[in-house]
């Protein structure tokens, strides 16, 4: 396995085939995803993982009717919490508690951090939570391509229609982007061959 | 190559212990980090990799006094644009058009899906060019941890600060995140040994 190499044969496939991914590997990448570090450790979001033909008909119609929403295998949607609550926060404490075998009472001083955060806005804290939600997506997506599985990460989509149909504000979250998982349609896909286009080292970095 | 087990290996590092990481790895996670996706392949963002001993001291200051800061071979600060500019965009067609070979006037359709992102303020594009930003800092982040490189993604420090001892605002830049690059110091780190602490699958995913 080389990073670099799978990276390269990664890219925002446009067409796929409708091949299943075998189940091993979807869990792998959806452990990828667990494993994703956040702020302080929240992870605060949720990923719908869905097959449901009917779903993905109401999805394909708010997503510009892009074809891989129908053609791939999964599609995850990743939702981040819309406000971060002191329940969340307590939830939170419990299971560092039990996972670390540790009283629940000596992690005061690290729940006192999240104060701010809690005191703060439903925008604000969108802001935020969705940030996390990338880094988890950004996992993903390498997963996905160490696993030799293609994904299309997607933003173009209503995030409103999406909402709803997964009833996502009776849940504290909003939508913020799509990740489908299948395999490139080669003879459907125009871009199956065209060069990657990356800004050089030398305008991306500054070595300081 | 494990994926789940490098990712098992990895946590927020809290103490370096000042070894240098070899340049091919340093090389090997900046690729990555490179070769990130964002939305549009825009990569709206900059990544200053820094080693100065005396930016270091001013960073320490304004990151809670972060031991890492200074313990760690190189740090990294992901600073996405502030605002998102028709220039950019040009830019970035004819980094299109001469990667594919293909004529700049062929990307127009392409071209004027930016419109929108260009008319938006400059604090809606920075919600925005951030999110790519945390793509390519989570791709960053399993980069490290598949080199065997400790890594701590860190928000705790003053972007104002940070924005001020970079010269960012004059780049059309602000600081979101900082990724330091080093070796876990074993006897003075806390957390080397702590378990890690995340949501069950059955609480982060639902299955549709």
């Amino acid at each position: 396995m080389n990073l670099i190499e799978k990276l390269n044969w990664r890219y925002a496939t446009k067409r796929m085939n409708g091949t299943k991914v075998p189940q091993e590997k979807v869990d792998n990448i959806l452990e990828a995803v667990r494993l994703a570090p956040t702020s302080f450790g929240l992870q605060p979001f949720k990923v719908f993982v869905i097959e449901s033909p009917e779903l993905r008909e109401k999805i394909f119609n708010e997503a510009c009717q892009q074809p891989q929403i129908k053609e791939a295998s999964q599609i995850l949607v990743f939702a981040a919490n819309k406000k971060v609550t002191a329940e969340q926060i307590d939830e939170y404490m419990q299971l560092t508690a039990t996972t670390r075998a540790i009283p629940v009472e000596s992690l005061n001083d690290f729940k006192a951090m999240f104060g701010g955060i809690v005191a703060g806005s439903a925008d604000q804290n969108f802001v935020w939570t969705a940030r996390q939600a990338y880094i988890a997506f950004g996992v993903g997506i390498v997963a996905a391509a160490i696993e030799g599985v293609d994904a299309t990460p997607m933003e173009g989509f209503s995030t409103e229609a999406l909402d709803k149909i997964l009833g996502l504000a009776e849940q504290n979250l909003g939508s913020t982007t799509i990740l489908t998982l299948g395999y490139r349609d080669e003879a459907n896909d125009y871009l199956v061959n065209a060069a990657k286009v990356r800004k050089s080292k030398s305008s991306l970095f500054d070595f300081k």
